[in-house]
């Protein structure tokens, strides 16, 4: 059976056996539980990781104690503090699984020594990176027109999965509105 | 003189006299004077700008007519709109010039072309779009937290010497708030 990485890195680029193999070598393995965190805010993030299997959240809480989602993840998504990962900064936001998780993760060291190496993984990067950028201009513009529905359409189109998977309330501390407002919304 | 381009790439990575001169041919310079267009909502974008000279603006027109600031630009910026540019959808957001501009171009063919025959280019273009998303991720960030204080002062540090380049009512466009508000910012 093809490695779930492989035909995911191979939606880009392709790989011979070899080269995945050696790509592969270059990650872990972990499961984290349900709650668990993998970033904490404060903390220098060493670590990119792709979801094999699981939910997570990245969030930060303001100073009046309310959440803020920034991203879920799921399923071939990746996911870290990127400023913190790519700058080596104290991380802005944490991360926490909201499902029992597999993931692979990539340290800052072994993602750049790879991508010195291999031209193709630095293209595969900076691909996804780029969707990554698009991904997060679409919320900047979505938050900027201030319309509720238009930022749950968005949340729809680009995670049509979540909906069953993560508590109500999570949906409206992305939205940035209450479960009544949100309630109204779905109906 | 080491041309700016080249000087611009090298914080990243390092070019030969030949390596720059065949990334250059990739480009072509135009200029623009003030309140002319680059990007018009609604077209598919087949060009990425580098800016020599000059100050523009990213934004978009809400149902109400009022304009929303994405971002500025200024020298040394990359600026474009990056979900037409790459999946070659129509444009979401327009850019214009808010002073005369001089500008360096390259199309999506070029830049496909240069970043697979060099990954030294790769590379660099992947370094910039990690910043990209950085700075798109603090701007929501920003926008979530919902302070315009610092909404105010993440703009003070991204682009230092805007506020003596344009007008405040750009600045208010961008935090998304009236001028009079803007102006006990300021004070």
């Amino acid at each position: 059976m093809t490695h779930p990485l492989r035909k995911h890195i191979e939606e880009i680029i392709s790989l011979t056996d070899e080269e995945f193999n050696f790509v592969l070598s270059h990650f872990e393995q972990i499961k984290k539980r349900k709650h668990q965190y993998i970033v904490q805010e404060g903390e220098i993030v060493d670590k990119e990781y792709w979801i094999i299997k699981g939910c997570l959240k990245s969030y930060f809480v303001d100073d009046t104690g309310k959440e803020h989602i920034l991203q879920f993840g799921m399923e071939n998504w990746w996911i870290t503090d990127y400023e913190s990962f790519v700058k080596q900064t104290k991380s802005k936001t944490s991360i926490d699984c909201i499902e029992d998780s597999e993931l692979l993760y990539i340290s800052f060291e072994n993602r750049d020594k790879l991508t010195a190496q291999m031209h193709k993984m630095e293209r595969f990067w900076a691909k996804k990176s780029k969707m990554g950028r698009i991904s997060l201009q679409n919320r900047i513009l979505s938050l900027l027109k201030n319309s509720t529905k238009e930022r749950y359409d968005l949340l729809l189109e680009q995670y049509p999965k979540l909906f069953q998977r993560v508590p109500k309330k999570m949906i409206a501390a992305y939205l940035g509105v209450s479960r009544e407002t949100l309630s109204r919304l779905n109906s």
